[in-house]
């Protein structure tokens, strides 16, 4: 931003940030996530404390479309939650990586396709009480198949599906995953 | 699940979990979630850790909408994320509070609305390559206005948008809170 003081929220001292920090202490890290815990003022000036999730990573997903209008989901069992879940083709995009570089580099390993053409469909924060992770979904379009290769804490499965069967899956409450959710109707409200 | 063998997750060892837990060490404890490590062997057989982050709500938004079909608008600045947020009411549901009632007090504490009729718009895993992090949103009509009352850990500014704006606002890349955007897409897309 050029000229912060263009911008309201940085001009109205409604959207001020109302929280102070006095001290932070890591509780946790791994090459994944880092856990502080703040001691803070609260907005409404009482003390207390923050737990913060730090992502090292920008979570990426790929919703990829080929020329018969089908996707391509990937289906592997989550381990925090114990459950099988079925997916848009996602990962992580750590410090240093293009996010695009990121996305192209997950749907070739977790599918095996590569795409020439990719176009941002949206960006969210996924849990914003507590981590700071953010999401970048884009439309992968002109796919060619190749061969996947899957990282080691990986064990997929993955299905070619018209896309209207994906939203159907989100609709009937079969895929579940925020980020594959996001991408699909996203896709779907652009392409009514 | 009445026969889990009904089920083809449960008799197809392909949705089996892969993976194998032998050891669990808490790391971190607050009100709002739990930091456990795994040490784990992976699905390729590799051993590995896990870094678990357990949440002790459940995450409910609420998608209100009034007779004039306009919805409203929450704004407050997310500590973790550093920056002012637009999002739908939304909070957590504790253990033992049923989630349309943890629903309807967010509602109320945050913008003074009751709702007369609510209705499950969908259910999400917000972040689930690291937190358990479940989410329930909900369309509410037949809205009354009353008194806000948010919680000492909330400074908030309510506004009245028509859906069509927070639909725009999401498109425009305005609102990213995961939370928000999923009921507001889910809303768009049932009623398009």
């Amino acid at each position: 931003m050029e000229n912060p003081f263009a911008n309201p929220f940085f001009a109205n001292p409604a959207f001020a940030n109302p929280w102070q920090t006095h001290e932070s202490r890591l509780v946790y890290d791994n090459p994944w996530i880092r856990v502080r815990e703040d001691q803070v003022t609260r907005p409404d000036g009482a003390p207390g404390i923050y737990g913060v999730v730090h992502f090292k990573s920008i979570a990426v997903g790929v919703l990829p479309l080929d020329d018969e209008g089908c996707t391509y989901l990937v289906g592997q069992y989550r381990y925090v939650l114990d459950l099988y879940s079925w997916e848009i083709p996602e990962g992580g995009c750590p410090a240093g990586e293009e996010p695009l570089a990121a996305a192209a580099r997950e749907l070739l390993e977790e599918t095996g396709l590569r795409a020439r053409h990719y176009e941002l469909l949206g960006r969210a924060h996924l849990s914003n009480s507590v981590s700071d992770e953010e999401a970048l979904y884009y439309l992968a379009t002109g796919l060619t198949q190749g061969s996947a290769e899957p990282e080691g804490t990986e064990q997929l499965q993955v299905r070619r599906v018209p896309f209207a069967e994906a939203l159907a899956m989100v609709q009937r409450g079969e895929i579940t995953d925020a980020l594959s959710v996001l991408a699909i109707q996203q896709y779907a409200l652009r392409h009514r």
